[in-house]
């Protein structure tokens, strides 16, 4: 069947194979949808690529493919997550995002109507984030061969000399902040797909964080080391950043923020919070000295109001990222042995 | 079921969906095949972003996700055609690819070894090409809701001051000259997925065309439109050339290079070659007055061998493609109306 550019896109419609094949539905699927709602001059070249303006300064660029399922949930969707995901992996080297690029991998059949809601929710997060969607493109695969939509999304940025905050950072003595509460993200994605329904509805976290990662930098330029406890949660990202730095990490349970419908939540489904997904949140090693401006930057910012000061670094030739309970025993947050929460971002 | 980094990642296995996880079975799969493999500074570091230097120059970015189907195919697989699919596309600003991003949806049950040929297949593609892939991601979904392996690839490229070969740039008199040969990448994979022998093999002509690209702008710096008839093929690019540029186009299809094995199997396989997707040559328009020196540097590389001269620009409100056929008559090349060949790359 033949759409012609006299006709409008159909929202009623579902996403056909014809809309990846490379012609007329394609580029109507691509102008109508996909330009409309990325407007910016890049992007309406309509060209196979974005020429941009030389950045000053080094370049930063991150990747993340988004599967997360179900593509609509409490605080977000695929869109918006896809969006903040990459912009906050490039805020974490200390970089201002400038650009995303978007991919899109549709399944036959999808409603073009959840598309177009996706779409708009991306377009108003790389809004509010001041970034610019200046390339794309579409596939399409066969009903069962895909799972709606898998939005892939590549973020450039611009990083000013002087700041490196790699994982590989960490010393001993150095604190540990986190800037929020923990599992937020990940169990509103389980309540969600497991229909629950809480008296206190859980929502995701998801937010960009190049705002706060700004905000700390101009109180503390000598952060050592960023990053967003994602997949895995803090558990894995310390244990990441210990292996990285060669260093262990003391962490105070009582200090780590969660708020009570999480974890009244995590204990219901099983999950230990520590180790569930985040989506806004970031952990920040800063020198013991720099400790309370980096904290006080934090909480400064809307999104880092409940920050907190939750352990510090050691040296220990391990690497163990040890925790002291809220009841005063030990135990070591070791690295994630199995799948915990399969298709959350 | 856990991973220690003491154990080595076992290829005879399959993927799984702890793979996927962001724990240890993750970080082993990440870094002792896509690290190991695609080896180089920025993604060594184990950061979730690549920090690079300043480019002098303005940039270009291009994505494209990659859902070929099968996998494997005569003249590559989903992992070459990933690199070489985006370095042609930040090729085609006229641009120097520098960097890769990967992104990659894997699917529950994929074999390791497929997984690892597919790697390694990529890493000699990015390595033959000049390019790095500076950062990744993995993501693993259910059996049944992926099609083995998905993979979205980023390019990031520097672009001299004085180029611009963007699609909106042909003017009427403007020659059109094709790198080579049509439909071998697109009959190549129809053949095999339909499990066709013929007498000659036709295989891909995946390649990366940058180099082929610099050299026709050293030859001819005021080139105004460079595009690779990839998805829809000859046709549809050079419709939205015609659309973009506001001209209309005459082609004489003797002159159009094909080689006779793909000829008889379209012929064979129902389909028109002008609309069959190429992985491994671009369409190059430049003033009437450079066409000779322009066929002569396209000629003079090893992947312009067979580059000819297939028409020209014309005045034409309308901006049809008219092709004026091998017996004399005439047709108009339209846009491709339905869909031709899915997951094609």
């Amino acid at each position: 069947m033949s759409h012609g550019f006299a006709r409008r896109l159909d929202l009623r419609g579902r996403v056909e194979m014809v809309h990846g094949g490379g012609g007329r539905a394609m580029t109507q699927l691509v102008e109508e949808l996909f330009v409309a709602a990325f407007a910016n001059p890049a992007l309406q070249a309509l060209n196979d690529q974005a020429v941009l303006p030389p950045p000053a300064g080094r370049l930063v660029m991150a990747t993340d493919s988004h599967v997360v399922s179900p593509l609509f949930f409490p605080g977000g969707d695929i869109g918006s997550l896809a969006v903040h995901g990459t912009v906050n992996d490039v805020a974490m080297a200390g970089a201002v995002p400038l650009y995303l690029a978007a991919a899109f991998i549709l399944e036959e059949g999808l409603p073009l109507a959840d598309l177009a809601r996706i779409v708009e929710s991306m377009a108003a997060a790389a809004r509010a984030a001041g970034v610019s969607i200046v390339t794309g493109d579409t596939k399409v695969v066969e009903a069962g061969k895909g799972d709606g939509v898998f939005i892939t999304t590549t973020g450039v940025g611009m990083l000013a000399e002087g700041i490196d905050t790699g994982g590989a950072r960490a010393r001993p003595g150095d604190a540990i902040l986190l800037s929020g509460t923990l599992g937020d993200h990940g169990v509103a994605i389980m309540a969600c797909r497991d229909g629950l329904d809480f008296d206190v509805p859980i929502v995701s976290d998801s937010a960009a964080l190049h705002g706060l990662v700004a905000a700390l930098i101009a109180a503390v330029p000598g952060v050592r080391v960023l990053r967003d406890p994602t997949r895995g949660g803090l558990g894995a990202t310390l244990n990441e950043i210990a292996r990285a730095s060669g260093v262990g990490m003391r962490l105070r349970e009582a200090s780590i923020p969660l708020h009570e419908p999480v974890r009244a939540a995590c204990e219901f489904l099983g999950l230990d919070p520590l180790y569930v997904a985040n989506e806004g949140k970031l952990v920040a090693i800063v020198p013991a000295a720099a400790a309370a401006a980096a904290l006080a930057a934090l909480r400064a910012h809307p999104l880092g109001r409940e920050a907190a000061l939750i352990g510090e670094c050691v040296s220990d030739a391990q690497h163990f990222i040890e925790l002291e309970t809220a009841f005063g025993g030990r135990r070591v947050l070791d690295w994630l042995a199995g799948e915990q929460l399969p298709r959350i971002c």
